[in-house]
């Protein structure tokens, strides 16, 4: 693998990520508990396809074939995406989106911190702008975590379930593959393996304060940075794509 | 308006909202609570697809632009369809599926019997082959209305629930327009407006078996017939349309 298609796959991971779970946060546009909460999440989805633009952007410089960000968001099919499987679990309720924003996040912040260091300028450029955002993500999903966890009895109970349920998603995050060992190689990403101390110490900070266990299973589902997805995102790409696939070429 | 417009658009009505409704309950495929309602909702969803392509096959016969069934089907945006909007109504949990099913099954026997002795041959001879699945049809739905109507606290509680939130959407069934006057003036189809006392009769009848108490308010949201729908059109439309938008004129 050359350094180049990795950064390709790279890029990609990182930008599908991002527009995939900014795309299940604006399901939430005007249908969140209150005002303030709904802008808020507005607000998250727009910093997170910000950022997939950037990503995306960069993938397809580095591809060299002309594809822009709209065209690699709009055009590929689910077997084509690279994003890890959190991103694409449906939201369920307030707290469950949220605890799977929180365990992004937490993951998002160490990543992003590592790659502003990149020895790839272009990408250390992007970590730069999307850190920023990332830490007031983590800030905020932190807080109703914590509120919800260490709140009523229903919301405990309901904190709990989203945690176990969300648990078996994040050892993706953390999965070493070729992709990463040459990027590693170049001092262009961190091997992902390396971040997984400093998640866990955060996790376990923001879980404990929160009056919520972490599971003790370590499974994980795999495949979503290869390209293996479950059935959410084919749904979620029907709806994400259809302008584009409806009124190919439609513009603004 | 000329007969052949007005039967193009009943054309539309009959068969969007069987393919409206037809492809809601082919949602259920593999969800269902248990292996025998999985199949008999899909075999249900098999009926109105079926019928689906019969009246929109005469839709494009009758508009002369050389639009096929499958044109029809996959290749308008919501404004250009013509399905009650009780077809689009999410299905929810099981028994609301099937009370929105009994409350149009019990539409479309009073429908199709009358249009068996339509003038036009063509509506004739669909609305025969029709008419057989939808007795069929309301059998299975009037059972299951009463066995949960009549069942446990919560089932009943649910049934209840369902047909509450459904109401709304049945007055649309009987509400006659332009379309309509024109095809009865030629003996084509019968005025909606002619079906309700035997809806009203048999719906009671089933109801009064559920132990369900039928809502008093006549309230209706109108304008599935005329191209105004809920957002759920558009959603199921995206899931619906998906294959053919992306792999525009693909074939098995």
């Amino acid at each position: 693998m050359t350094r180049d298609e990795a950064l390709f796959e790279f890029a990609l991971r990182m930008g599908d990520t991002a527009l995939i779970l900014g795309h299940r946060i604006s399901e939430w546009c005007g249908h969140a508990p209150v005002i303030e909460e709904d802008i808020a999440l507005a607000n998250i989805a727009l910093d997170l396809i910000g950022q997939t633009q950037m990503w995306l952007g960069l993938a397809g410089e580095v591809e060299g074939r002309g594809r822009s960000a709209d065209d690699l968001a709009y055009l590929r099919d689910a077997w084509d995406f690279r994003n890890l499987l959190i991103a694409e679990r449906p939201n369920r309720d307030f707290g469950h989106t949220y605890m799977r924003q929180f365990l992004h996040d937490a993951y998002a912040v160490e990543m992003l911190g590592e790659l502003t260091g990149s020895a790839e300028e272009r990408v250390a450029a992007i970590a730069a702008k999307a850190l920023k955002e990332a830490q007031y993500h983590l800030e905020k999903s932190s807080e109703i975590v914590i509120g919800l966890g260490d709140g009523t009895e229903e919301s405990h109970a309901r904190m709990q379930d989203a945690l176990e349920r969300l648990w078996p998603y994040t050892g993706e995050m953390f999965a070493d593959d070729a992709v990463d060992e040459t990027l590693a190689a170049e001092s262009i990403a961190p091997k992902p393996s390396s971040l997984r101390p400093a998640w866990d110490a955060r996790v376990n900070a923001v879980l404990g304060e929160a009056t919520l266990t972490r599971p003790e299973s370590g499974f994980a589902h795999l495949g979503g940075k290869t390209g293996r997805h479950t059935e959410h995102l084919g749904h979620l790409l029907a709806e994400m794509q259809w302008l584009q696939r409806a009124y190919p070429g439609a513009t603004w």
